[in-house]
């Protein structure tokens, strides 16, 4: 009913993305579980998981969207508590989320063909990230 | 303990929104389920699934303020790879993200009176849309 | 299998946050269930839910942002509808979403030391907020 992994990657820093899908799909193949719901969650506040069209133009974009909503330059709150330079990924992390929610049906994942499960560094230094891959299902 | 429903929708292109809460009740309730959560997931890397109070006005209002955020005429590194004009779209999907869980009890989704399930297209042209109603419960 | 719990929160209004991590461990740790995912779930189209640092520093950051991305004071389409003055409320809370999914295992939460469940009012006044939890595992 419910099968436990656990991914790490790491990171090279704000802007790094890692595609998730094939680590997501072998989970849901070997799981026993025929359908249900693979719940994608990063372990950490400055770190966000989605699903985009993993290439690097995408990428970038994204990226370049983020310095406007959030520029790692500004000045932050958070520096002031623990003298960080990482506010702008509180930010980002904080408006996309830690986790995506994607349903598999015959033991697998309903993805679209462009369409991949993306960890989001948001950090502003390397970091070693824990992914939960949660799945619930029968 | 799960149950898959398929739902398709065609779109009018970026700013179209279409109200999914009447298909996803009829969903639960004929499920056979009695309480669990309700994953709606859109198919595809240009679209996003949220709540918002289903009215013209916020629908517009989220459209301008996506229009902010990721501009439709700016570049995009996504064009330059396939030629393409849906890097905003893209960006937009990303940050929103393709699926929302809700809650339902007693065979009712517990969603607030003003609250609707939204698809939003933000694709540049209409698309036919793939909506994945995953219920996972008992 | 399913556990459901509801909590309230009395908010002051745009920019309070109320930690939920608390109340959220504790309806895991007193469902019975050891492994699942527990979707935290706030009722209405004005507040969110993510996980974020909570500590008044990055609260602040997030609230000094969402200020920039839609502006309390901006014109809205949703208030010439109602009369209204909460538009960027509404534009907020469906950008973030209603809900976060977290996983948990051998009766905890998996979430990392400096990442709590975190409910974000944008609404302009002050609201009685109802909060549900959903438990679906084993």
């Amino acid at each position: 009913m419910v099968a436990t992994h656990i991914h790490d990657v790491s990171t090279s820093g704000q802007g790094d993305a890692h595609d998730l899908t094939a680590v997501v799909s072998k989970a849901v193949g070997g799981s026993g579980l025929t359908a249900g719901v693979a719940t994608v969650f990063v372990v950490g506040s400055t770190a966000s998981v989605t699903t985009l069209e993993f290439e690097s133009g995408v990428v970038h974009d994204v990226d370049r969207a983020l310095q406007q909503l959030a520029p790692r330059a500004a000045d932050y709150r958070h520096h002031l508590r623990w003298h960080d330079d990482n506010g702008s990924s509180h930010v980002r992390a904080a408006l996309i989320g830690p986790s995506v929610a994607i349903p598999f049906s015959a033991k697998r994942l309903m993805l679209g063909q462009w369409q991949q499960i993306v960890l989001l560094e948001l950090d502003t230094q390397p970091r070693q990230r824990q992914i939960v891959i949660q799945l619930v299902g029968e």
